[in-house]
């Protein structure tokens, strides 16, 4: 079977017509997904691997994007190593103890395929479903200073306070916690590959709170471990994060072969940042909230920015707000398939 | 008397020292403050004018910075007009019935100078005692756009998504909200330095959520009208606003005298963004809740990169943080004036 639009795109090949699919395309915002979850909370969705891949597949079944993401949450592997981790609905993940000195590094002892064989199952029963529309499954992780910052500040945060002050106040352990986090996020990402996903995205959710002198020393030297370390794996590779436009040039630094932008940043100059990289990105997910027009006019002007369907996935510049209508992200698939056509970048 | 060195930086002077002040100087951060409004509710104090002035004077005669700023929060000109705002602690501004249909325009009548007396005999107690030290009272409001978000979305947000929808499904109606708020916050500025203000800063904290065509479009013709309005009083006016890297030129272009950065960019390269405006920021808040070293480290780094004294106030990218240490500031405030000299731009 030829080599799917999307990983094509990944690699910068020239490909017959843009691929898309959507950041948090599974979950609240689908009818199907709050059916199948009437009640439980959603670490218990995420370990039981029936309920897990139909979640993953549910988008695919639904828009026909080009792309499955497994629904799971940055937090997992910490979950499962029993660091203490929860998912507070309406909040995000939250730490009982979050992470303060040298002696917590014990708490983040190695992954084993043990600890998340519910990931490994779903990915099978998900890619063993996709394969008859050939459609291919990313799998994911949190970059370490994403998930350092829930670690340490307990739960979300603006403003990154205490985040920083370790960093600025002990480099020494900081450096130790990123060393953890790096270790545990290539073993989780390499089982990823092992049981069926065929691409990787690296979340960095929140490195656009850093400065970029603190972006180069204490988050991009992790994120290049990580993809370093999942290198051998041959599988296309994407960085992403939100108000990121001040570090762009430097993300693209990382090895990764795709960089996320989020919509703050014209595709056009973002893609000029970027350099060799692709894309992916970057249409505002508050546009899908409003009418089918608004969506559909802010996706010609993301396409029209991308200039080419060269390298480029098409990808809103956040995730999907759980507020939004299915029915305009499907308008919104349409027209990138129908009118995100070929070209030379 | 001379001029203050504040008022002559934000004029792009060169002057003998690099200005410096803190957005949120008054404050939580400070035991005065605390042990002052021991009980009551910010609305309280701020409309107490005996209290307010007290807190605009506390951060003056502790840390020595070269401005005060009016105690007082953008949402008070819609709180005394009644549109039903109140300042929740821990979550910030809401509004109990959001701007929604035409007939809300109503709720936002004129302001007159009755509504709001407390705030004109907040700054003459708060001028008179300046008096003694040469130090310049600035006055400010909350600009259009970031009003307008507090009041149709009902509170904080971090999607943005009901006023992107309002400014993009019926911009007629939400060009009428900027038109009612434009006019209400020029006549609170006019108000601010008829009994007293000598420089004037417009909050737009949230116009960094748009896109550059969002912004231009939705945004900056308010805060251009804004400008426009109090251009005849000629006292130096600011602009501000968190993650706004990608509108910088745009910003500068409003007819404003000072642009407000954050950490996000660095300095040198956000004061070439903004051309020949003078430049306020950029301090990352984060880096004055570790230690004295960490704060003056960064604060150094930004004087270099501000390069020269012409044109540039020193502040933090963003608010100070409640769990700031004074004795931090102090030392930043130290620095600043010790190591922030004359030279051409």
């Amino acid at each position: 079977m030829a080599e799917p639009v999307f990983l094509r795109a990944c690699r910068g090949e020239v490909v017959d017509h843009v691929p898309v699919w959507f950041m948090r395309q599974a979950g609240r915002s689908l009818p199907e997904y709050r059916a199948l979850r009437s009640s439980g909370s959603i670490l218990e969705a995420i370990t039981d691997p029936t309920v897990a891949s139909e979640v993953t597949l549910q988008p695919v079944r639904r828009y026909g994007v080009d792309a499955a993401i497994l629904f799971s949450d940055i937090v997992v592997p910490y979950y499962a190593i029993g660091f203490g981790v929860d998912v507070v609905p309406g909040r995000g993940p939250v730490v009982a103890e979050p992470f303060a000195h040298r002696g917590d590094l014990e708490r983040l002892r190695d992954l084993t395929e043990r600890d998340v064989d519910y990931v490994a199952q779903t990915i099978e029963l998900a890619v063993g479903e996709l394969r008859a529309t050939n459609t291919p499954l990313i799998g994911f992780a949190g970059a370490p200073f994403t998930v350092a910052s829930y670690l340490v500040e307990g739960g979300p945060t603006r403003e990154f306070a205490v985040i920083k002050s370790l960093m600025h106040t002990n480099p020494a352990l900081f450096d130790q916690l990123m060393e953890r986090l790096t270790a545990i996020t290539v073993d989780f990402l390499r089982l990823q590959v092992a049981h069926g996903a065929s691409a990787l995205q690296l979340f960095d959710s929140w490195a656009g709170a850093l400065s970029r002198d603190e972006y180069q020393r204490f988050a991009l030297p992790a994120t290049r471990r990580v993809f370093d370390g999942v290198a051998d794996l041959n599988v296309p590779t994407v960085l992403f994060g939100v108000g990121t436009g001040e570090l762009l040039d430097l993300m693209a630094g990382s090895s990764c072969d795709v960089v996320g932008i989020d919509w703050r940043v014209d595709l056009d100059e973002g893609r000029r940042r970027v350099g060799d990289r692709a894309t992916q990105g970057n249409l505002d997910p508050a546009r899908c909230v409003a009418t089918e027009a608004v969506a559909l006019e802010a996706t010609r002007e993301v396409l029209r920015r991308a200039g080419t369907s060269a390298g480029h996935i098409f990808n809103l510049g956040h995730g999907v707000l759980p507020q939004s209508d299915p029915a305009v992200l499907a308008a919104v698939v349409k027209v990138v398939h129908d009118e995100g056509r070929a070209g030379v970048r």
